[in-house]
């Protein structure tokens, strides 16, 4: 097959998607900030037409796979050789290839996520969970997860360390519309794993003011206090 | 910083190598099929001056870092939907995106390596080590691995398992030339562990006839009989 990828005048290569994401997150802020971490982020790859059946053949053998991505929604805003990486309060600066940062020279986004199940009808749609894609994230490639290759769980990291999760608490008023709105269990662990994972931005850390993420059709409306995530109200998604 | 990256037209992507590596594989044949099956495959990192110290800040506190990469040895050949991969013995296909095969779409490679040690003179070079890496590789990315997102040692896996590794053996002749080429023993692991993962085609796995690897600038030429590899001469690298 003729190759999507060529090197388009020395030293520049183009490459074109293989499929788009369809996910929960509308919106950059709410989006887990690891593959994983939220495991009810259900989203599904589909893919172009011209990747067929066989391209996934024997893809279902395997629990995780890669998927490589272009981070679209941070294209215009450049890249910075520092970033402040959220983990460490925003204070301390690290290069951008010692982070996953978005807003790296060549936009390239990396996930590990749990492969759910392949549905093959007149296009391949693959489903995946622990999501931290935004909806419509462009995917240039699909890669098998490999264990004994890639699994190094004593490696040495700096830090980017697993953080302590929040407690979440509903307000009566929220589990009112949770019903109002017949919120199944899919979108309730889905909220209540997203906020555990404190969404605010660093330099917001200390704030306890009402904060909105949307997810899925819904804005959710939320405050944290010390380790506690209230969610005061849930409202149907308002376009600012 | 401006973008590296944009989209040149609807659905297709432009993207820029950051840097290029020089690694001890000089053709394809002999390349370690994995990242990490060979320790003593030591290769560096040069990136584009653009890259100052900066962006590697903090990256030396990671023991493995990912790099994404090129296959710009496999572009003109195209991509293929079926692959036969050499771990089956050459005789079942896979799709391309259950397999590592370099022929995919988008021409992307991902590789987990070791980070050795940064160096920052005129430019950035990164020391990597266990690289799989041709000779001359356009490095996209680079980013570190955290392993409580990235390790999953008990991931259900498919054909991809570890193999057995051969007993490599070298005849007197060959242990003349060692000494005669004045290789040390960086280059003698090479060689060891190199061969010991049988680099011979899926198709010629029961074949004994000699065969010609080319690593660093000599070729090495070698037979396999049942489980043992005989490393039959060493020879300065004739250009084929």
């Amino acid at each position: 097959m003729i190759s999507h990828f060529s090197e388009v005048s020395k030293g520049y290569w183009s490459i074109q998607p293989i499929g788009y994401i369809t996910s929960p997150y509308k919106q950059k802020f709410g989006v887990a900030r690891q593959p994983g971490l939220v495991p009810a982020a259900l989203a599904y790859i589909d893919l172009s037409k011209e990747f067929t059946t066989d391209c996934v053949r024997g893809l279902e053998d395997y629990e995780y796979i890669w998927v490589q991505f272009i981070f679209h929604a941070t294209v215009k805003e450049g890249w910075q050789p520092l970033i402040r990486p959220p983990k460490l309060g925003g204070k301390e600066k690290k290069g951008i290839f010692a982070t996953r940062s978005p807003h790296r020279p060549n936009h390239l986004g990396l996930s590990l996520v749990k492969l759910e199940r392949i549905e093959c009808n007149k296009h391949v749609r693959i489903h995946i969970s622990g999501v931290d894609f935004l909806d419509q994230t462009p995917v240039i490639d699909i890669k098998p997860y490999i264990p004994f290759v890639e699994a190094k769980p004593h490696a040495r990291c700096g830090f980017a360390r697993e953080h302590e999760q929040l407690r979440v608490y509903w307000s009566p008023e929220a589990l009112q519309q949770v019903r109002l709105f017949s919120l199944d269990t899919k979108h309730y662990d889905l909220i209540n794993q997203s906020l555990a994972h404190d969404p605010r931005p660093a330099h917001q850390s200390k704030s306890n003011k009402i904060f909105v993420v949307n997810l899925f059709d819904w804005d959710v409306l939320f405050r944290v206090i010390d380790n506690i995530v209230e969610i005061t109200g849930i409202r149907e998604h308002i376009e600012t």
